[in-house]
C-alpha cells in the first residue's frame, strides 16, 4: 500500500522553520512528506531544485536568495489545493498575522494547516470562528497547532482528549513561558535568592532566552496567547472576543519603566524596577512561598488570566520546575485531587518543530488512512 | 456530513469495562459510537435491548444475567467485520490472555482493537509480531493500547510522536505502578519515615490499592509488562522474545517470604520481610536518597529492567510524586539535559477508561475522516 507522499509547503524559515525542514527531510518523515515549496516572507522556492540538487536547512538561505521567486501566498494555496497527489499541507512558521488571516481561505480550498504561529488561533473571535467553520468536522480540511502551546509537549492533544472523552476541566494552570520560567526559577528559589531582577533579565537576554526586546516576553502577551488557545478548547470557558487581548494580563514591565521610549532605554534603566520585584519576592518569602509567572484558566470562577502567583515551596511549580522548562497542570473531575502534570522544554527550535511534525503525522494518518 | 456511528463491542465489564461503557453512553461519545454488544467472560448481550430499554453501567449486570447468550468471540468478530455501518471496534477490557491471542485474527478481518489489557502487547514476540503484521500500516485495521501504560496519561502517544518525528530516545524511566508508587511514597520520604513495610502494604491493601493478592503487584510483573510495551516502540531497544517475561524484574517479595504457600500465609507473615526493606531504606537515607520501584529502558546501555532504585531527595521521583500517581520521564536527544515528564493518576477505572475512549476517538477520526 505505497501511498503517495503528502505535499507540504513551508512558509517561514527562521529557527523553527529550519528545524521543521530538517525533520521533514530526514527519515522517518521524508518517506511520508514531499516538500514542494519553501518560502520566507519575501521569496519562495519550488522544489525539487533544478537537477535535483540537494536542499538542506544549511544551504537554504543562499539558494532561496539565488533561485527564489517573489512569494505569492495565493499561488501557494492553489499549488496545495490542486496538487496531483491530493490536498497538501501548509506549514505557517511565520510570526506574522497576515498568513493566519488567510487560514479560512486555505481551509476552504481543502488545504490542511499545521502551525506553530499563535497569531491565528489566539486572534479575534471573528477569525477563530471562521477557521472553525472552514475546518473539520465542518469540512475535510484539518488544522493542528500543538506547538503553539508548550512547543513539542503534548498539551493541546491532552486537553482535546480530556474534553473529547467527557471529562470536566476545572482548572488549567501553568508556567507557559520558557523565558519567564527561567527568570523566576533564578529570581525566586525555595532556598532563597538575593539576585536582582535586572541581573536575571540581563543574563536571560545574554543566554538568548528572551526576545531581542525583553519586553515582548515580560509583557505577558505570549502567555496570554497560549491561554487563549487553551481556553477556546474548554467548553464553558469565558468567550474571548479579542482573543489574547481579552485575557487580563499582568505586565512585568514595572510602572516606573513603562515610559521607556525604546528597548535600549528600557534595558539601560532595567535596575530601576528592582525594588518593585524585590518587594514582591520578600512578601512571598515571608509566607514561605516563591513567585512564578503563571497562566490560569479557572472554569469554576469563570476566569482566564496571566499573573504573578505565589506558590508554596513544595509546590511542583517551585520544586520540580527547572531551567526554562514549562509545566502545565490539568485539574479535572477525573484528575482530582491531584492534577495531570506535563513538564519539559517549552521553547527551542527542535522541540517546537517536533510539535509541528507530530501534527503532520496526525494529518498523514488521517488523509492517507 | 452526518457519518454513521462506529460499531463497538465491549468484552470485559469489570471496573474499567463499566467505566468505558459509561463514557461510551454519554455525550460527547454517544454520537460517534454505537455499542452493539457487551460481554463478560461468559455471557454476551446484543444491543439495542428489546423495546429499546435503556442500558446503563448500573443495570448491566442483572440484564446480562437475564438476557445474555453464551459468549462466542468468533461471532463477535463476525458481527464487527460485517456490520452494515462498516468495520467496528472491539474493546478488550478483559484481563485474560485468550482474547489477545485472537487479535491477529480480528485484525485480519478488519476489526479495529482498543485495549487496556496488557497481555497481548506485552506477550511473546510471536504474538506481537503477528499483531503488527495484521495491523496498520500493513492493513487497514488499527490497534491502540494507550491505557496499558499510565492509564489515561498520554504515554504511548508521546513516545510514538517522539520516535515518529525522528527524536532519539536515550532513556525512559518511571514509577509505573500506582500501588508501588503509593507504597514507596509512604515508606521512604525525603523527610524520613519510620513506618514498617508490612504496615504500608497492609494499609495499601485496605485502601483497595493492591490486587487481592498483593504479591501480584509486588512481583513487579505489571511494571515489566508496561516496560515491554514501551520498549517495543523504541527503535534499537533490546528484543524481548518472551515479552514481559524477558524483562529482568526485581521482586518485592523478600527471600524470606518466597516459600509462603498462599496469599493468606503471605499476608500473615508480611512482617518477616520488614528487616529486609528497613535495611534498604537505611542505606538510601545514609546517601541522602529515597527508594522507589522503577522501570528503566536505557537505550545506551541496551537494558530494560524493573528494580528498586535510589533517588536524590530533590529528584522529581522523590519530591513531585505524590499518592499513587505515576511519573514517567523521557530523556531524548531533544529533551536533554532535562527530560519530558508526565505525571498523574496511573490507575483507577475512570482514567483507564479515558485512555480507551481517547483511543476510540483516534480510531473514529481516521476511519470516519
Amino acid at each position: 500500500m505505497a501511498a503517495s507522499r503528502v505535499p507540504v509547503a513551508l512558509i517561514g524559515v527562521g529557527g523553527v522553520g529550519k528545524a521543521i525542514l530538517q525533520q521533514l527531510l530526514s527519515a522517518p518523515l521524508a518517506s511520508k512528506f514531499n516538500v514542494v515549496l519553501v518560502a520566507n516572507s519575501r521569496l519562495s522556492l519550488s522544489l525539487p531544485l533544478p537537477n535535483n540538487a540537494p536542499l538542506t536547512e544549511g544551504n537554504l538561505a543562499p539558494i532561496l536568495e539565488q533561485h527564489g521567486q517573489a512569494l505569492d501566498v495565493t499561488s501557494v494555496i492553489s499549488l496545495l489545493a490542486n496538487h496531483p497527489d491530493g490536498k497538501g499541507v501548509l506549514i505557517d512558521s511565520t510570526g506574522s498575522d497576515v498568513v493566519p488571516s488567510l487560514y479560512p481561505t486555505m481551509l476552504a480550498h481543502g488545504v490542511h494547516i499545521v502551525t506553530p504561529n499563535k497569531k491565528g488561533l489566539s486572534g479575534a473571535s471573528s477569525l477563530y470562528d471562521a477557521i472553525q467553520a472552514a475546518s473539520y468536522p465542518n469540512s475535510k480540511a484539518l488544522i493542528y497547532g500543538e506547538s503553539t502551546v508548550g512547543a513539542g509537549l503534548p498539551i493541546l492533544s491532552t486537553l482535546k482528549d480530556l474534553v473529547g472523552t467527557g471529562d470536566e476541566i476545572e482548572r488549567i494552570e501553568g508556567v507557559f513561558s520558557g523565558t519567564l520560567s527561567y527568570i523566576f526559577n533564578e529570581y525566586s528559589k525555595p532556598e532563597g535568592s538575593n539576585v536582582k531582577f535586572s541581573e536575571v533579565v540581563q543574563i536571560a537576554k545574554n543566554l538568548g532566552y528572551t526576545e531581542p526586546d525583553p519586553r515582548d516576553d515580560l509583557s505577558g502577551t505570549d502567555v496570554a496567547r497560549k491561554l487563549c488557545i487553551l481556553a477556546r478548547l474548554c467548553p464553558g470557558a469565558p468567550v474571548l472576543p479579542e482573543g489574547a487581548f481579552s485575557v487580563p494580563t499582568e505586565s512585568l514591565v514595572p510602572p516606573v519603566l513603562t515610559d521607556a521610549k525604546d528597548k535600549d532605554e528600557y534595558l539601560s534603566r532595567l535596575a530601576e524596577g528592582d525594588e518593585h520585584f524585590a518587594k514582591l519576592r520578600a512578601e512571598a518569602e515571608k509566607e514561605g512561598k516563591v513567585v512564578r509567572y503563571v497562566g490560569v484558566i479557572d472554569l469554576k470562577a469563570g476566569k482566564v488570566e496571566c499573573k504573578l502567583g505565589k506558590y508554596d515551596k513544595d509546590h511542583a511549580f517551585a520544586t520540580a520546575l527547572k531551567g526554562s522548562d514549562n509545566i502545565i497542570s490539568f485539574s479535572t473531575k477525573r484528575y482530582s485531587p491531584r492534577p495531570l502534570l506535563i513538564q519539559g522544554a517549552g521553547a527551542g527550535a527542535d522541540v517546537t518543530a517536533m510539535g509541528c511534525t507530530s501534527d503532520l503525522l496526525k494529518v498523514y494518518e488521517r488523509i492517507r488512512y
